[in-house]
């Protein structure tokens, strides 16, 4: 990693490895500005906007546009946040008592109020054992940089969400990715993950439910999880739970920000204990609902395999891409079905996955009926049989 | 930088450099867990927060704490956000338009309402050139990390905040102190901070108005700054303004965060457009009365000398050393202030300034009084004139 510093006052040529040559003072003649990006920003890479970006998405002009490609439930104000939370915001607000500087991993009355939430005998919880983040992308920053050093590895699972991979790659960690099974509800491949680890394995990245697939694993399987982590001696980064065993990492990477949104601190704990039930469950039933509609659907169309999700709020679905041989990949396929029948649906290759695509269940309703029509159609229109 | 892995089946100790030995699958015997933190949480490390948690704390029980020491003006309430904000928060929250995710690097319509307020003739702003972050320590820190690469070095003021400091060294960064000339209104030292300049000089980190100084840089100062910089080919990191050419590096690394809080966003026009100026008019006043006020006072008193600021809401203060035999430094001697008086005042050792300590100006003024009432008795009770 040392760099071969050559001083060069007469010109700013890059040397090989990215650092700047630069005169040292007393040095004869003009120097150019030469200012790079560092190493960092040009490792770090979000594979979903690489994809997305490079698909040429230009809808049918006759048809009105529907996304099923954004895991936002909010964006079409189906699913608003309950009005306990906005209340509680702004009680946080009114109260003037969040507008300063919180400790760096967060005031200790809200993580109490998230520790008394999530406690249970089997995992009692107390507020040291919680930090605060903004918002879960730093939350898993966090957990990666105070396990992994430059040059050791995380498993991650295959579908899976990209931004694992985009927040180890900007810090020198590699990225193995670990399969999950399609046929046994997205389960973990443990030996195929077993396999991987090796002497420089920081951490699996557990993700259940899982983002794309929709699956939660039952208690069985987590033991089995948990079983080849113990015996291999490596932790697990479940997205938000951290055990206490890297706390004092986690409070120093904590001081890096002074400390996560405070409004929304002073209102936590209105939050976690009043915002009704009801709000839970609606949402939940109203995903559920969709879910089924769109499985139904799209399990009698010739050339697709969708798979009923469990949890969260997507699903994948297979394309048998030997029967639409005018696509070569999914990105194709998805890429026409925006120009043919404005709808957009995410290629799972954003998710490590080819030959999938994924659908974001929290629309509403029409909406989706609408797309699952329009995908119907669209199959219809590019399927081939087995003897065309 | 390469890892000497030892494999070991047999036990868990750890290898010279920190990475953990861990056995293959098949190797024989159990295994010890070994979960260290990463380098860079070892290297993450708070300069004020080792200063302080070091110091013995304890006030006089017979006399109320006085806090100069936090630079957070909402602390005592005396100075509230202006209830313009407070509504433009409160609106953002209730058009339910703002619940969702923002790019990464901000909505537009922030960045523009930023844009606008900020754009001049000499150095025109459009939303392309603004990247938002969660809080200024986040910008701080992607500035830094899209120029410098580890082993590279940045110049930051001495004395100077520490989270600079932090931040570089948490990514491997190396720091180099330039100095403030405090009798010449804490101006930057140009020819010390010329000789730090290397090749692998990623930056200058300047800070204007200062903190902890209260310094303001007149234009000719900040043209001979630019043109060192200039000369040097080294970019300037100025707290919160970025040049166009790191913009690249900056997407990709805002992509880390999925976005800063989408609430003040949507709050942010108004915030920017309709906050009353005399709002703005009153907290500076008030900054500067104390300021005028505790300048005056301490300018009296034997054995200390004030720095009138220009700015920001610090003052610093010298301690003649000499004249208070019995404290070995700053630290010993702000610390006996608060057992004798129970007045907290950062002692400057954690801005790389020894022999000085720093007011916060943003309390009560009859907080303030006191304050000053009782560093001046501790002074006459410690004092040893030159012929004791």
């Amino acid at each position: 990693m040392m760099a071969n510093q050559t001083i060069n006052g007469m010109n700013g040529v890059t040397a090989g490895n990215g650092h700047r040559e630069r005169a040292l003072a007393g040095a004869v003649g003009p120097k150019r500005w030469n200012v790079q990006a560092s190493e960092m920003a040009k490792r770090t890479f979000n594979p979903i906007r690489a994809i997305v970006d490079s698909m040429h998405i230009e809808p049918n002009p006759h048809k009105a546009m529907i996304s099923l490609s954004i895991g936002d439930p909010t964006v079409f104000r189906n699913l608003p946040t309950d009005n306990e939370v906005r209340t509680a915001v702004k009680e946080a607000i009114d109260s003037g008592n969040y507008d300063g500087y919180a400790p760096s991993i967060g005031y200790q009355q809200a993580r109490e109020a998230i520790a008394d939430y999530y406690t249970c005998a089997e995992a009692p919880l107390e507020a040291r054992d919680i930090v605060l983040s903004s918002g879960c992308s730093q939350a898993i920053e966090m957990a990666i940089t105070v396990l992994a050093n430059p040059g050791d590895n995380i498993l991650v699972p295959r579908p899976g969400f990209s931004l694992y991979q985009t927040l180890a790659t900007s810090h020198g960690v590699h990225v193995k990715h670990y399969d999950l099974l399609p046929d046994q509800c997205w389960e973990i491949d443990l030996e195929h993950m077993e396999s991987l680890v090796d002497a420089r394995t920081a951490c699996v990245v557990v993700n259940n439910p899982s983002n794309p697939c929709g699956s939660v694993f039952n208690r069985e399987h987590i033991l089995d999880i948990l079983a080849v982590a113990e015996k291999n001696r490596v932790p697990i980064l479940a997205d938000e739970i951290y055990g206490d065993m890297i706390r004092d990492g986690l409070l120093r990477l904590s001081q890096k920000i002074l400390g996560p949104s405070t409004v929304i601190q002073g209102a936590l704990k209105r939050i976690l204990n009043h915002t009704p039930s009801d709000f839970y469950q609606r949402t939940v039933e109203f995903i559920k609902d969709n879910a089924e509609y769109c499985y139904n659907t799209l399990t009698t169309v010739p050339g697709l395999k969708p798979f009923m999700p469990c949890g969260a709020m997507y699903m994948m679905v297979g394309i048998q891409m030997d029967k639409f041989p005018e696509y070569k990949d999914d990105v194709q396929f998805t890429q026409r079905l925006i120009s043919d029948q404005s709808v957009f649906c995410l290629p799972a290759k954003c998710f490590e996955y080819p030959n999938y695509f994924r659908v974001v269940l929290t629309v509403p309703r029409e909406m989706l009926e609408e797309a699952c029509m329009r995908i119907q159609d669209f199959c219809a229109q590019n399927y081939i049989g087995t003897q065309p």
